[in-house]
């Protein structure tokens, strides 16, 4: 992504450090996190300092890649596993993380000497991390084709470049709609409580020019019936086999006005977020996280000291809200989802 | 309505003077503000330290008065003229204020001498405030009869005491059933963008010790889908004839979840809130309010510099989604309302 005129990845790897935009900073400043151990590896991502399930699993893969390379052979194999457990127990319901971690740590402990090991766990995790960028730029050409000019879209949360390695899932579509010319414009929803709307993805569009409102979330369902609103796309965290999707709380509200106002509603998503494992939605962990992310604001106390908050992060759309979901294969029906088991 | 102990008015006069609680100040801080003229009356108004469609309507009938009563004589009619279409301008959905400011208006002009129009003025405001209370009183105990024994019930907004005179109208029936002894459980959305729910819904809760939590809008579909919501209950500022209901944005998406799940979705509001005039939701007008109110937190910019924002602030729930409108009269269908035109 472009950010001030630069090239930038979300996350990505020099020598034995890990770099990461940090999201929590956006978008009042742009900085840059090194994160030199597992420890600093597992708090960045439970902080949401990054965040999108494929980039989650970016930087996980990169964790268990660099928690091979800096241990010594003594405890290597005891270090390995101690990192895969620690990032495993970060964040439950992204399934990028599962699907990376156990990746690479698979892929290390297969091969027979630690020092080939080493290189090997730095080489999956960098195949995930350049396989996730191009997945996403497929799917931005697939969904592209979905855009009519003038077409209006609403997205939730960011599934930008910000949330993947780079380019993003349900931006991406937008993204390359945009440099083919077509005349579009991006309803954002702001995404409470983290306002991942607001702040990340009206960032990625406002760098890149393209058209675009925030919103809050309350609003969507006025401008659908309104008729001023063409098409759903939103990114996924995990997605089952039978097509149910987890993806940011509120999402499914979403789905549901889409549907009620005649409005296709798409999942955007590289395979490594579906779950084979899951059948349907019901299987998929929903975490909840701390109430002060909506009690408080900057550390400001929003609500009377005696009121507690709920706080569900994601929330489950099933299936059958779903027009397609669009992946690097192509766009498919929520059904169709379960044949593409042998590609992954 | 019991604030630290004490009992309190939303707004009230005192000999010229009409005083309001502060609700851009809660919940850290009560404070009473006294309004001495009509740019203070419209200046409350429009900035929300008094809001809810029946609290405006009673601030704007005091301000009627007030301007009657503190008016020479020589510019008496200019003045109520002059006050009656400032205030009619502060904000255009909620109707309360219409229906209070031409009632008034017209009981004053129809007095034939000036010092008993100045009475007559007072005491027309005055009867509207205490009518809303005992309409809120009637709504509560209708309304109380729809809540069962350990029901969880969803509200949206603050359709409180704060919102009203006193008492509430969505809180009505919860104040009464939580005095009653029912076991009930308030999920209270925080209702972004002026998080009035966060903010005074829980605060009225809170004071009065009624279980709750709040809970981001987003997340309102979540609790309905894992069959934690057994009913939803909300205000109106403005309903149609034809029952079609305007309300705080937002309350569209829920009342469209709650069918899409079967949960009841009920509307409480006084006659003084349904516009027999408007056919339907279509004829009623929809504020638009500041971006800043979404793009700004406590002064502090959340989103990029360059990215607008979209800030409908009133939404409409077709009649369809709306199992029954509590009202002093009872509870009635919404194509049943209309049978109350007379009543009115």
């Amino acid at each position: 992504m472009k950010i001030k005129g630069n090239n930038y990845r979300s996350v990505w790897m020099e020598h034995n450090s890990i770099k990461i935009i940090d999201q929590t900073k956006l978008p009042e400043k742009f900085e840059i996190l090194e994160l030199n151990n597992l420890t600093e590896v597992c708090e960045a991502i439970l902080s949401m300092k990054v965040r999108g399930a494929p980039a989650i699993g970016a930087a996980a893969a990169f964790g268990i890649a660099q928690a091979a390379f800096t241990s010594a052979e003594s405890e290597f194999y005891t270090n390995l596993k101690k990192a895969k457990t620690a990032l495993l127990n970060t964040r439950p319901t992204a399934f990028d993380l599962f699907y990376t971690v156990n990746k690479v740590y698979n892929a290390i402990i297969k091969t027979d000497n630690i020092k080939n090991a080493r290189i090997c766990g730095l080489k999956e995790a960098q195949k995930f991390a350049d396989e996730n960028v191009e997945a996403c730029i497929k799917i931005g050409e697939y969904g592209e084709k979905l855009i009519k000019n003038n077409f209006r879209i609403l997205t939730h949360c960011n599934a930008g470049a910000l949330a993947t390695v780079d380019f993003g899932t349900a931006l991406a579509p937008i993204r390359i709609a945009h440099q083919n010319g077509k005349n579009i414009f991006v309803f954002v929803d702001e995404t409470r409580p983290r306002l991942q709307g607001a702040k990340l993805t009206a960032f990625e569009l406002a760098e890149e020019n393209i058209p675009h409102s925030i919103i809050a979330d309350n609003a969507a369902g006025y401008f659908m019936q309104n008729g001023e609103i063409d098409m759903v796309i939103t990114g996924a965290d995990r997605i089952a086999a039978n097509g149910d999707a987890a993806n940011k709380i509120g999402t499914y509200e979403k789905a549901v006005l889409a549907k009620e106002n005649n409005i296709p509603f798409y999942i955007a998503a590289p395979l490594s977020t579906i779950d084979f494992t899951c059948n349907s939605g019901e299987d998929i962990p929903i975490e909840f996280r701390d109430e002060d992310e909506i009690l408080a604001f900057n550390e400001i106390r929003i609500a009377p000291a005696k009121s507690p908050a709920k706080n569900p992060a994601f929330d489950i759309t099933p299936a059958k809200y779903i027009t397609g979901i669009i992946t690097e294969k192509g766009i498919f029906k929520p059904d169709e989802i379960i044949n593409l088991k042998e590609k992954k």
